[in-house]
Protein backbone atom coordinates (compact mmCIF):
# COMPACT_ATOMS: atom_id res chain seq x y z
CA UNK A 1 0.00 0.00 0.00
CA UNK A 2 3.02 2.16 0.67
CA UNK A 3 3.51 2.98 -3.23
CA UNK A 4 0.34 3.41 -4.02
CA UNK A 5 0.07 6.06 -1.17
CA UNK A 6 2.95 7.85 -2.52
CA UNK A 7 1.41 7.94 -5.70
CA UNK A 8 -2.26 9.31 -4.94
CA UNK A 9 -2.81 12.83 -5.35
CA UNK A 10 -6.18 14.15 -4.24
CA UNK A 11 -5.16 17.61 -3.85
CA UNK A 12 -4.73 17.90 -0.22
CA UNK A 13 -2.17 18.56 1.66
CA UNK A 14 -2.33 16.63 4.32
CA UNK A 15 1.09 16.94 5.41
CA UNK A 16 0.61 20.49 6.12
CA UNK A 17 -2.56 19.47 8.35
CA UNK A 18 -1.22 16.81 10.34
CA UNK A 19 1.30 19.68 10.93
CA UNK A 20 -0.94 22.58 11.92
CA UNK A 21 -2.56 19.51 14.30
CA UNK A 22 0.77 19.58 16.02
CA UNK A 23 1.50 23.26 16.11
CA UNK A 24 -2.19 23.63 17.73
CA UNK A 25 -1.76 21.11 20.52
CA UNK A 26 1.56 23.37 21.58
CA UNK A 27 -0.82 26.94 21.20
CA UNK A 28 -4.76 25.59 21.55
CA UNK A 29 -5.54 29.35 21.75
CA UNK A 30 -4.51 29.49 18.13
CA UNK A 31 -7.57 27.48 17.33
CA UNK A 32 -10.05 29.43 18.26
CA UNK A 33 -11.72 30.52 15.12
CA UNK A 34 -14.79 32.84 14.37
CA UNK A 35 -16.42 32.64 10.55
CA UNK A 36 -18.37 35.99 9.45
CA UNK A 37 -20.90 36.93 7.32
CA UNK A 38 -22.77 40.11 6.66
CA UNK A 39 -26.13 40.96 5.18
CA UNK A 40 -27.82 43.75 3.46
CA UNK A 41 -31.37 43.34 2.94
CA UNK A 42 -32.09 44.60 -0.72
CA UNK A 43 -35.96 44.10 -1.17
CA UNK A 44 -38.67 42.00 0.22
CA UNK A 45 -37.26 38.79 0.78
CA UNK A 46 -34.21 39.43 -1.07
CA UNK A 47 -30.71 39.63 0.69
CA UNK A 48 -27.16 40.34 -0.15
CA UNK A 49 -24.70 38.10 1.84
CA UNK A 50 -20.72 38.87 1.91
CA UNK A 51 -18.28 36.68 3.22
CA UNK A 52 -14.65 38.17 3.35
CA UNK A 53 -13.01 37.81 6.73
CA UNK A 54 -12.83 35.47 9.75
CA UNK A 55 -10.47 35.19 12.70
CA UNK A 56 -8.33 32.26 13.42
CA UNK A 57 -4.70 31.24 14.48
CA UNK A 58 -5.05 34.42 16.56
CA UNK A 59 -5.56 37.23 13.71
CA UNK A 60 -8.21 38.17 11.03
CA UNK A 61 -7.92 35.88 7.64
CA UNK A 62 -8.99 37.54 4.55
CA UNK A 63 -10.15 35.39 2.09
CA UNK A 64 -8.61 35.35 -1.48
CA UNK A 65 -11.13 37.69 -2.56
CA UNK A 66 -14.78 38.80 -1.40
CA UNK A 67 -17.61 36.51 -1.93
CA UNK A 68 -21.75 37.98 -2.09
CA UNK A 69 -25.00 35.40 -2.19
CA UNK A 70 -28.13 36.47 -3.11
CA UNK A 71 -30.67 34.87 -0.34
CA UNK A 72 -34.70 34.97 -1.82
CA UNK A 73 -37.69 32.79 -1.80
CA UNK A 74 -39.49 31.23 -4.61
CA UNK A 75 -41.58 32.69 -7.07
CA UNK A 76 -44.01 29.92 -5.41
CA UNK A 77 -43.12 31.94 -2.27
CA UNK A 78 -44.59 34.79 -4.03
CA UNK A 79 -41.22 36.37 -4.23
CA UNK A 80 -38.93 37.02 -6.83
CA UNK A 81 -36.31 34.16 -6.45
CA UNK A 82 -32.75 36.05 -7.18
CA UNK A 83 -31.10 33.23 -5.21
CA UNK A 84 -31.24 30.01 -3.40
CA UNK A 85 -33.68 29.98 -0.36
CA UNK A 86 -32.08 30.02 3.17
CA UNK A 87 -32.25 26.57 3.75
CA UNK A 88 -30.62 25.47 0.32
CA UNK A 89 -27.59 27.62 1.11
CA UNK A 90 -27.45 25.20 4.53
CA UNK A 91 -27.50 22.25 1.81
CA UNK A 92 -25.10 23.76 0.12
CA UNK A 93 -22.73 23.91 3.04
CA UNK A 94 -23.41 20.46 4.18
CA UNK A 95 -22.63 18.87 0.61
CA UNK A 96 -19.16 20.30 0.23
CA UNK A 97 -18.22 19.98 4.19
CA UNK A 98 -18.48 16.06 3.53
CA UNK A 99 -17.04 16.10 -0.02
CA UNK A 100 -14.22 17.89 1.61
CA UNK A 101 -13.90 15.72 4.42
CA UNK A 102 -14.19 12.54 1.46
CA UNK A 103 -11.28 13.90 -0.23
CA UNK A 104 -9.05 14.58 2.79
CA UNK A 105 -9.60 11.15 4.88
CA UNK A 106 -9.14 9.63 1.33
CA UNK A 107 -5.99 11.23 0.43
CA UNK A 108 -4.41 10.34 4.12
CA UNK A 109 -5.36 6.67 3.81
CA UNK A 110 -4.00 6.37 0.13
CA UNK A 111 -6.78 6.16 -1.50
CA UNK A 112 -7.25 7.64 -5.07
CA UNK A 113 -10.51 9.24 -5.91
CA UNK A 114 -11.90 9.90 -9.30
CA UNK A 115 -15.09 11.20 -8.91
CA UNK A 116 -17.60 12.28 -6.45
CA UNK A 117 -20.81 13.60 -6.34
CA UNK A 118 -23.49 14.13 -4.04
CA UNK A 119 -27.25 14.26 -3.94
CA UNK A 120 -28.74 16.10 -0.98
CA UNK A 121 -31.55 16.82 0.21
CA UNK A 122 -34.41 18.27 2.82
CA UNK A 123 -37.69 17.40 3.71
CA UNK A 124 -40.02 20.19 5.03
CA UNK A 125 -44.06 20.91 5.58
CA UNK A 126 -44.26 24.65 5.17
CA UNK A 127 -47.16 24.56 7.56
CA UNK A 128 -44.19 25.10 9.97
CA UNK A 129 -42.43 28.30 8.51
CA UNK A 130 -46.40 29.98 7.59
CA UNK A 131 -46.96 29.26 11.00
CA UNK A 132 -49.98 27.09 10.17
CA UNK A 133 -49.24 23.96 12.88
CA UNK A 134 -47.79 24.60 16.61
CA UNK A 135 -46.70 21.30 15.71
CA UNK A 136 -44.97 21.49 12.09
CA UNK A 137 -41.42 22.59 12.93
CA UNK A 138 -39.79 25.27 10.60
CA UNK A 139 -37.01 23.59 9.32
CA UNK A 140 -36.42 20.20 7.89
CA UNK A 141 -37.46 17.45 8.95
CA UNK A 142 -34.88 14.36 7.65
CA UNK A 143 -32.16 15.55 5.05
CA UNK A 144 -30.74 12.99 2.83
CA UNK A 145 -27.25 12.42 1.40
CA UNK A 146 -26.02 10.14 -1.35
CA UNK A 147 -23.05 9.91 -2.59
CA UNK A 148 -21.08 8.10 -5.70
CA UNK A 149 -17.62 8.15 -5.78
CA UNK A 150 -15.32 6.60 -8.09
CA UNK A 151 -12.20 5.68 -6.18
CA UNK A 152 -9.29 3.20 -6.45
CA UNK A 153 -11.18 1.26 -3.75
CA UNK A 154 -13.64 -1.52 -2.28
CA UNK A 155 -17.11 -0.51 -1.36
CA UNK A 156 -15.98 -0.83 2.02
CA UNK A 157 -13.47 1.00 1.82
CA UNK A 158 -15.38 3.74 0.28
CA UNK A 159 -18.11 3.77 3.41
CA UNK A 160 -15.84 4.07 5.68
CA UNK A 161 -14.67 7.70 3.99
CA UNK A 162 -17.78 8.22 3.95
CA UNK A 163 -18.57 7.67 7.61
CA UNK A 164 -15.23 9.09 8.75
CA UNK A 165 -15.88 12.06 6.82
CA UNK A 166 -19.00 12.62 8.58
CA UNK A 167 -17.78 11.57 12.14
CA UNK A 168 -15.29 15.13 11.60
CA UNK A 169 -17.89 17.29 9.44
CA UNK A 170 -19.06 20.93 10.95
CA UNK A 171 -21.65 20.85 8.90
CA UNK A 172 -23.00 17.06 9.94
CA UNK A 173 -22.06 18.52 13.49
CA UNK A 174 -24.27 21.56 13.56
CA UNK A 175 -27.42 19.91 11.57
CA UNK A 176 -27.71 16.63 14.08
CA UNK A 177 -26.66 18.98 17.31
CA UNK A 178 -28.29 21.88 18.64
CA UNK A 179 -26.23 25.28 18.78
CA UNK A 180 -27.19 28.49 20.75
CA UNK A 181 -27.95 30.94 18.29
CA UNK A 182 -28.03 34.40 20.08
CA UNK A 183 -30.19 37.34 17.98
CA UNK A 184 -30.18 40.59 19.16
CA UNK A 185 -30.69 44.66 18.05
CA UNK A 186 -27.97 47.32 18.13
CA UNK B 1 -52.24 53.21 11.66
CA UNK B 2 -53.97 52.02 9.05
CA UNK B 3 -53.04 54.59 6.25
CA UNK B 4 -49.24 54.14 7.31
CA UNK B 5 -50.27 50.48 6.41
CA UNK B 6 -51.72 51.18 3.11
CA UNK B 7 -48.85 53.05 2.21
CA UNK B 8 -45.90 50.89 3.26
CA UNK B 9 -44.25 48.63 0.67
CA UNK B 10 -41.25 46.33 2.09
CA UNK B 11 -41.63 44.51 -1.33
CA UNK B 12 -43.65 41.35 0.33
CA UNK B 13 -47.04 40.30 -1.16
CA UNK B 14 -48.27 39.39 2.69
CA UNK B 15 -51.58 39.12 0.62
CA UNK B 16 -50.19 36.15 -1.31
CA UNK B 17 -48.54 34.17 1.68
CA UNK B 18 -51.86 34.70 3.59
CA UNK B 19 -53.78 33.19 0.60
CA UNK B 20 -51.37 30.17 0.28
CA UNK B 21 -51.69 29.64 4.05
CA UNK B 22 -55.80 29.27 3.06
CA UNK B 23 -55.28 26.88 0.20
CA UNK B 24 -52.66 24.95 1.76
CA UNK B 25 -55.46 24.07 4.71
CA UNK B 26 -57.37 22.54 2.24
CA UNK B 27 -54.35 20.85 1.02
CA UNK B 28 -51.55 20.03 3.24
CA UNK B 29 -50.02 17.96 1.03
CA UNK B 30 -48.90 20.90 -1.35
CA UNK B 31 -47.24 21.68 1.44
CA UNK B 32 -44.35 18.97 1.81
CA UNK B 33 -41.45 20.53 -0.05
CA UNK B 34 -38.36 19.06 -1.09
CA UNK B 35 -35.06 20.96 -1.36
CA UNK B 36 -32.41 20.26 -2.62
CA UNK B 37 -28.38 20.45 -4.04
CA UNK B 38 -26.53 18.88 -6.24
CA UNK B 39 -22.35 18.44 -5.47
CA UNK B 40 -19.41 17.80 -7.73
CA UNK B 41 -15.84 17.37 -6.33
CA UNK B 42 -13.56 19.64 -8.41
CA UNK B 43 -9.97 18.94 -6.19
CA UNK B 44 -8.95 18.78 -2.81
CA UNK B 45 -11.19 20.76 -0.67
CA UNK B 46 -12.88 22.21 -3.45
CA UNK B 47 -16.18 21.30 -4.26
CA UNK B 48 -19.33 22.97 -6.32
CA UNK B 49 -22.44 22.65 -6.05
CA UNK B 50 -25.34 23.65 -7.82
CA UNK B 51 -29.20 24.82 -6.54
CA UNK B 52 -31.43 24.26 -9.67
CA UNK B 53 -34.96 22.81 -8.61
CA UNK B 54 -37.25 21.90 -5.58
CA UNK B 55 -39.95 19.83 -4.99
CA UNK B 56 -43.45 21.62 -3.60
CA UNK B 57 -47.05 22.12 -4.20
CA UNK B 58 -46.96 18.83 -5.49
CA UNK B 59 -44.31 19.17 -8.64
CA UNK B 60 -41.38 19.77 -9.29
CA UNK B 61 -40.35 23.72 -9.02
CA UNK B 62 -37.79 24.99 -10.99
CA UNK B 63 -35.76 28.07 -10.03
CA UNK B 64 -35.30 31.08 -12.49
CA UNK B 65 -32.14 29.82 -13.06
CA UNK B 66 -29.35 27.16 -12.17
CA UNK B 67 -27.26 29.08 -8.98
CA UNK B 68 -23.94 27.51 -8.73
CA UNK B 69 -21.32 27.62 -5.59
CA UNK B 70 -18.05 27.11 -4.49
CA UNK B 71 -17.11 25.40 -1.58
CA UNK B 72 -13.41 25.19 -0.17
CA UNK B 73 -11.54 25.76 2.79
CA UNK B 74 -8.76 28.52 3.35
CA UNK B 75 -5.04 29.08 2.86
CA UNK B 76 -4.83 28.47 6.68
CA UNK B 77 -5.95 25.29 6.09
CA UNK B 78 -3.73 24.92 3.48
CA UNK B 79 -6.09 24.94 1.03
CA UNK B 80 -6.89 27.18 -2.22
CA UNK B 81 -9.91 29.54 -1.12
CA UNK B 82 -12.05 28.95 -3.95
CA UNK B 83 -14.88 30.05 -2.27
CA UNK B 84 -16.37 30.39 1.20
CA UNK B 85 -15.91 27.29 3.66
CA UNK B 86 -19.00 25.10 3.98
CA UNK B 87 -19.75 26.66 7.92
CA UNK B 88 -19.80 30.31 6.19
CA UNK B 89 -22.73 29.12 3.73
CA UNK B 90 -24.54 28.17 6.88
CA UNK B 91 -24.26 31.82 8.34
CA UNK B 92 -25.50 32.78 4.72
CA UNK B 93 -28.42 30.90 5.21
CA UNK B 94 -29.14 31.91 8.60
CA UNK B 95 -28.75 35.59 7.74
CA UNK B 96 -30.76 35.34 4.42
CA UNK B 97 -33.42 33.50 6.60
CA UNK B 98 -34.19 35.67 9.83
CA UNK B 99 -33.95 38.95 7.29
CA UNK B 100 -36.35 37.73 4.62
CA UNK B 101 -38.16 37.21 8.41
CA UNK B 102 -38.52 40.58 9.13
CA UNK B 103 -39.40 42.20 5.98
CA UNK B 104 -42.02 39.34 5.88
CA UNK B 105 -43.40 40.34 9.38
CA UNK B 106 -42.92 43.82 9.36
CA UNK B 107 -45.11 44.01 6.20
CA UNK B 108 -47.70 42.17 7.92
CA UNK B 109 -47.84 44.66 10.49
CA UNK B 110 -47.53 48.00 8.76
CA UNK B 111 -43.92 48.35 9.73
CA UNK B 112 -42.03 50.49 6.48
CA UNK B 113 -37.95 49.65 6.33
CA UNK B 114 -35.26 51.40 5.18
CA UNK B 115 -32.50 48.91 5.98
CA UNK B 116 -31.71 45.96 7.26
CA UNK B 117 -28.02 44.95 8.07
CA UNK B 118 -26.95 42.16 9.99
CA UNK B 119 -23.63 40.57 11.40
CA UNK B 120 -23.53 37.03 11.77
CA UNK B 121 -20.51 35.33 13.28
CA UNK B 122 -19.98 31.62 14.67
CA UNK B 123 -17.09 30.53 16.73
CA UNK B 124 -15.39 27.06 16.84
CA UNK B 125 -12.71 25.30 18.29
CA UNK B 126 -10.65 23.52 15.29
CA UNK B 127 -9.50 21.23 17.57
CA UNK B 128 -12.39 19.38 17.32
CA UNK B 129 -12.53 19.30 13.22
CA UNK B 130 -9.08 18.21 13.46
CA UNK B 131 -9.74 15.30 15.86
CA UNK B 132 -7.39 16.25 18.17
CA UNK B 133 -9.66 16.66 21.43
CA UNK B 134 -12.66 14.20 21.55
CA UNK B 135 -14.59 17.11 24.11
CA UNK B 136 -14.61 19.61 21.23
CA UNK B 137 -17.68 19.76 19.30
CA UNK B 138 -16.85 19.74 15.60
CA UNK B 139 -19.52 22.67 15.04
CA UNK B 140 -19.81 25.72 16.26
CA UNK B 141 -20.16 26.15 19.82
CA UNK B 142 -22.15 29.66 19.77
CA UNK B 143 -23.47 31.92 16.77
CA UNK B 144 -24.19 35.49 17.09
CA UNK B 145 -26.55 37.76 15.25
CA UNK B 146 -26.62 41.65 15.48
CA UNK B 147 -28.95 43.35 13.96
CA UNK B 148 -28.75 47.48 12.57
CA UNK B 149 -32.57 47.78 11.59
CA UNK B 150 -33.77 51.21 10.19
CA UNK B 151 -37.31 51.69 10.13
CA UNK B 152 -40.51 53.91 10.87
CA UNK B 153 -40.96 52.18 14.24
CA UNK B 154 -39.85 52.24 17.57
CA UNK B 155 -36.88 49.90 19.59
CA UNK B 156 -40.01 47.98 21.09
CA UNK B 157 -41.34 47.62 17.99
CA UNK B 158 -38.42 46.54 15.99
CA UNK B 159 -37.12 43.90 18.11
CA UNK B 160 -40.38 42.65 18.17
CA UNK B 161 -39.71 41.93 14.29
CA UNK B 162 -36.87 40.36 15.14
CA UNK B 163 -38.12 38.01 18.05
CA UNK B 164 -41.20 36.89 15.28
CA UNK B 165 -38.57 36.42 12.33
CA UNK B 166 -36.51 34.20 14.38
CA UNK B 167 -39.48 32.40 15.99
CA UNK B 168 -40.66 31.41 12.22
CA UNK B 169 -37.19 30.84 10.15
CA UNK B 170 -36.38 27.88 9.14
CA UNK B 171 -32.70 28.15 9.30
CA UNK B 172 -32.86 28.87 13.02
CA UNK B 173 -34.71 25.87 14.18
CA UNK B 174 -32.21 23.66 11.98
CA UNK B 175 -29.79 25.14 13.75
CA UNK B 176 -30.90 25.20 17.53
CA UNK B 177 -32.39 21.98 17.43
CA UNK B 178 -31.50 18.51 15.98
CA UNK B 179 -32.17 17.37 12.53
CA UNK B 180 -31.89 13.53 11.69
CA UNK B 181 -29.37 13.33 8.67
CA UNK B 182 -29.35 10.11 6.66
CA UNK B 183 -25.90 9.73 4.39
CA UNK B 184 -25.54 7.07 2.27
CA UNK B 185 -23.54 5.42 -0.60
CA UNK B 186 -25.45 4.72 -3.85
Amino acid sequence: MQTATQAIDNGVNVTALLGAREALAQAPEAARFTWRAHCDWVMGTHSRVAVEAFHGLGETQQHRQRFTFDVDHPAVFAAEDHGPTPVEYVLVGLAGCLTAGIAAVAQHRGIQLRSIRASVEGSMDIQGILGMDPEVRNGFDDIRVVYEIDADASRAEIEALVAQSQKRSAVYDLLTNPTHVMVSVK
